[in-house]
């Protein structure tokens, strides 16, 4: 029987291994009190496993306040529990449910955080994953040997229709490939959906007559479940291509229906994410996240960036750009073996299932990040975001635009920011006007 | 214009007008470098407005770590935000995004918690809220003047359809008002849905049609939104009363999609909550929550229980409790004024929208708490669910509901459990047998 394999960040006043039992008791068939019907052949067929225990450091102070231990000591532990594929079958909510659902109550934890999760090769028979994914979506906007360049419309709320249609007139000009709404930005009275889709595909369109070129929208469908899908009706009947979902506000039921309509390139923002990831031991991290999101068919998802404008290190958000560019199943060997290992990923979009998501890349983007993004990631499988970096460009939009390539040019190069800012000179008046803010 | 007000818990290493203000911008209008079209007439319109700033205790180690204050000092406070309707029109999704996305991001922020949310009287004319809620499972179980007696099917996996409805056959006869599935129990080949319920309700119809009483069984449908449909189609056509959605693995979109069929009473499970409420400077608290979640249309929501086995305190679900028997609308008075007053919740039942939803108390209970709860909460209006403590009797099943019957009885009449104990002999017998496990 396949199992799913799960990885945790525990920390605990208890003896590890007793910990490491509660968790799996009660996410499989754990009661208080034993009861009829509990049987030993039950329990070895549908129990959870503790497949292995590494013990860390120890500390004094728990993780989470407010626990105590009777020793003065709390054990921090990387622990992988497993479960027979046959609790769950091939069941999204119910997968969450299971990895990580009633767990996080547990008293015997005062820190528990879901680090990977490893679905075996039956999963890839049941999902598909992405329908677009990195391959998919350079097809849709045309962009290869790069990342495609992207911006969001700002002011976030407030712009009319035809206030945001001229907007995306001039970033269409300017040569982007991808624009998106905020996540603020929804159905409101003041930008109806349809009449926003009208406004910017109009343009777009228009566009693409003249160039040949289609600029990727990712319009913010995110609503009740109706609406969703007559907004992304609406979409393709206009001939757009994507549209945005923001994951943790719609659900994975949500997503998964939408993802599944498989016309539109689907963008998953993460807003709420820091809720389930800023304590180091607590929630869940990138790497298990994104297989989740991914189960649910979603093409593209935020990472963040490097020398963002919010909380999160460099390293993490490296670590999630390299998760993302992971193949989502092993389909190399037997079930349920080692970790999913790096493969390119190119032979893994489109046909097969599990592709790689695209990465989003965005949070106080300007260009100068790409050089120290690309050095540490050596991939360009990305869509890059840059807000103010393109419309607050000294010279206007397409001389933004023609910067980002430029930066993206100069770090394929193995520039450094400093190198390429001596070696190109508008490149050096990029870091003049942005450098301080985004740095 | 009306306005939403949103309270969260903050700490921060900056002054905190300076945080608030980030807060209020990141969620508005706001971006890193000024853009053309962000005027001041549209930010007048549109910006979110800090309201309110209560300064609370100031302490020199951050609530989230790894944070520095170049003072040494992080101020906490507690402060009110406000946003216009306008801004998200009336969309549960975006809403969500807005009061908690990004802004749990924000590096101005060593701690961030959601309190509560006030949603303006326009909000009742777009949301109905719990389509049963409290009157509604009263009357599908016709349960007055005590808490609805529920229970789990366990061993929560592993049981065959046939060996579910045997248990439920026991339980039915044993006088319980309500069954649930597990919640990691959905649709697996060893228990198939449609089979679970012809099994199960073939014993509860035919129960009914004996006593009269048609026992409330809430079958887990949490599953892909197809599924979902064709599952809650299936209990419906087969006589049944409920439908289980685990409300994280779900989300917003797939569970107000189910609500909105208004068919079945609705259990709201919580499994996933501690990630998000454990640390008391991160995530949302239960106030919030379970408001979102009713204006999804969700009937029943777990609250936990007094003296669980969980790491939750027992003034915590006092609070929750309250909570939910909170109305969800101030209709009252003027648009965004006051918080919601404490209303006689019976008339609010039904008709009216933003009923109350019904509190599932659970996780470690056997009847002895039911003292404890009724005192401090000084209501009935609950589902008050027993595992062990009812199949585990040592008088068998039916014992131990009559057993929970008794202990609500002696809770009503005002006993502390030593006093039931020493009046009543049976629950005297009760705190023998489960007074350890469960206190």
């Amino acid at each position: 029987m396949e199992r799913i394999f799960a990885t945790y960040l525990i920390e605990t006043p208890l003896a590890v291994e007793k910990a490491a039992a509660a968790l799996a008791g009660e996410q499989s068939s754990g009661t208080f009190v034993a009861v009829p019907g509990e049987t030993e052949e039950l329990k070895q067929r549908f129990a959870a496993r503790v497949e292995k225990i590494t013990p860390l450091e120890t500390v004094t102070e728990p993780g989470l306040p407010g626990f105590r231990s009777p020793g003065g000591k709390f054990q921090r532990a990387e622990i992988v529990v497993s479960w027979p594929v046959e609790n769950m079958g091939w069941n999204l909510p119910v997968l969450v449910s299971t990895i990580q659902g009633n767990l996080y109550e547990l008293a015997q934890f005062s820190g528990l955080k879901l680090m990977d999760v490893e679905l075996p090769p039956s999963f890839a028979g049941h999902f598909r994953g992405p329908k677009f994914g990195i391959a998919g979506c350079r097809r849709l906007t045309q962009v290869e040997n790069r990342p495609l360049i992207g911006t969001i419309i700002k002011p976030s709320i407030g712009l009319t229709t035809q206030q945001t249609a001229a907007l995306v007139k001039t970033l269409a000009e300017a040569g982007i490939d991808f624009i998106k709404d905020d996540e603020l930005m929804g159905n409101p009275p003041h930008s109806p959906f349809d009449e926003r889709v009208d406004s910017v595909m109009h343009v777009l369109n228009a566009h693409a007559d003249r160039t040949g070129k289609k600029v990727m929208y990712a319009f913010n469908i995110s609503d009740e479940l109706d609406a969703m899908q007559r907004h992304y009706e609406k979409v393709v009947q206009s001939g757009g291509t994507s549209a945005m979902i923001s994951l943790n506000s719609v659900g994975f039921a949500g997503a998964k229906k939408i993802c599944d309509l498989g016309a539109l390139a689907i963008h998953g923002h993460r807003n709420g994410w820091g809720m389930l990831n800023r304590h180091p031991l607590l929630g869940i991290e990138f790497p298990a996240y994104q297989k989740l999101w991914r189960l649910a068919g979603v093409d593209q998802i935020h990472v963040n960036g490097i020398a963002n404008k919010f909380w999160e290190s460099d390293d993490s958000v490296v670590r999630s750009i390299a998760a993302c560019l992971q193949p989502l199943f092993d389909l190399s060997g037997a079930p349920g073996a080692a970790p999913a290992r790096l493969q390119n990923h190119a032979q893994l979009a489109g046909a097969v299932p599990g592709a790689p998501i695209l990465p989003v890349v965005s949070s106080g983007q300007w260009g100068g990040q790409a050089c120290e993004t690309f050095r540490r990631t050596q991939t360009t499988d990305l869509l890059y975001m840059a807000g103010g970096g393109i419309m607050a460009h000294p010279h206007g939009p397409a001389a933004g635009v023609r910067s980002l390539q430029k930066w993206w040019a100069a770090a394929v190069e193995g520039l450094t920011l400093e190198q390429a800012a001596q070696k190109y000179p508008e490149l050096k008046k990029s870091v003049e006007k942005f450098g301080k803010q985004g740095g």
